[in-house]
């Protein structure tokens, strides 16, 4: 049997990456609980049997797509940071970071906001050990800020899930192929909350 | 058959409140296509027979929740607006609101955002044209804040939508009865928005 780990070391699989985008899709449109593996079979154009010799239910593909869009957003993040650039000019750089993931892959980061709660505990702990390590970057961004006089004394935790909160919650509005293109979009979020924030 | 028209006018119903909190909880705990009408009755101290006696299924109770939440910002909201203040100052008065409300009742708040998307297309309308008016209420003010010169000229549109992920965005990390007070996120969520609007 082909188990998620093995699944997760395949990544010159072809179909793999049409598998989580097809799972991305429906879980996206429909929601995790309501999608079923034939749908999913149907919508990555497989037969049930199939999807099950890639993965052992929906529940490997939904582990999958949200642990590899935090671990992507994570990586850009990260190499956003580590420049020893302006606290403020690397808010703006994760800000773009994280815009550019999602305006790429809208629905990956749809499920990840929406579903990780259906994970099971362990999974859940995965992605939940990454997002923590998200907030305490952003923090640590936000307190140098601070100290260097350069942004107001808010309480870091706070500012920094206020700020997640302006990019998580792009996948309830945005639409990548409408009015709003992704360079405006990412200078109105940076501007929004670079200003926010100034001391 | 108490139809659901019926149960939403029977605003004095004792139980009616006790229902919606029961499962206003359920939903934003397991999600709503997880929860059994036997966890709901079980939850609101109902037989499955006496739920039933109250409400059609699980869908009106969503549909019940839903709209009542957002008619209960929107009515708060608009108060907050009419006054004929500064654009700031109707934007300040907005956030203080919109967090109040999510802080007396975040598993509402929780489940309207999170669980709208369940609801039957009729219903779902209902609840979209609702907050369209909110949305349009923001923009308003946003518009009247550009042409007096006080708000930053940025598309009103996206603006509006960056403020709801705030407030909105509260259900998936602000807990009410933590260690950050109801009174200091709202003072927090209009430094950010102000400043980060102002011209």
């Amino acid at each position: 049997m082909v188990n998620f780990e093995a699944f997760a070391r395949m990544p010159r699989e072809p179909r793999r990456d049409e598998v989580l985008d097809a799972a991305a899709r429906l879980f996206a449109r429909d929601g995790y609980a309501a999608t079923s593996v034939r749908a999913l079979a149907d919508e990555a154009g497989f037969t049930k049997a199939g999807l099950y010799y890639h993965v052992r239910g929906k529940e490997e593909l939904l582990a999958a797509i949200c642990a590899e869009s935090i671990e992507a957003i994570l990586q850009d993040v990260e190499r956003a940071v580590v420049d020893g650039a302006e606290p403020a000019q690397q808010l703006a750089a994760i800000i773009d970071a994280h815009v550019r993931f999602f305006h790429q892959h809208p629905d990956r980061l749809t499920v990840l906001n929406q579903e990780m709660g259906r994970l099971s505990a362990p999974r859940r702990r995965k992605i939940v050990r990454l997002e923590r390590r998200y907030l305490g970057l952003l923090r640590s961004v936000l307190e140098r800020g601070m100290k260097s006089g350069a942004l107001v004394r808010l309480d870091p935790t706070v500012s920094a899930f206020l700020l997640l909160s302006l990019v998580n919650g792009l996948s309830d509005w945005y639409d990548p192929k409408g009015r709003v293109g992704r360079d405006a979009l990412i200078a109105h979020v940076q501007r929004i909350t670079l200003r926010g924030l100034a001391a």
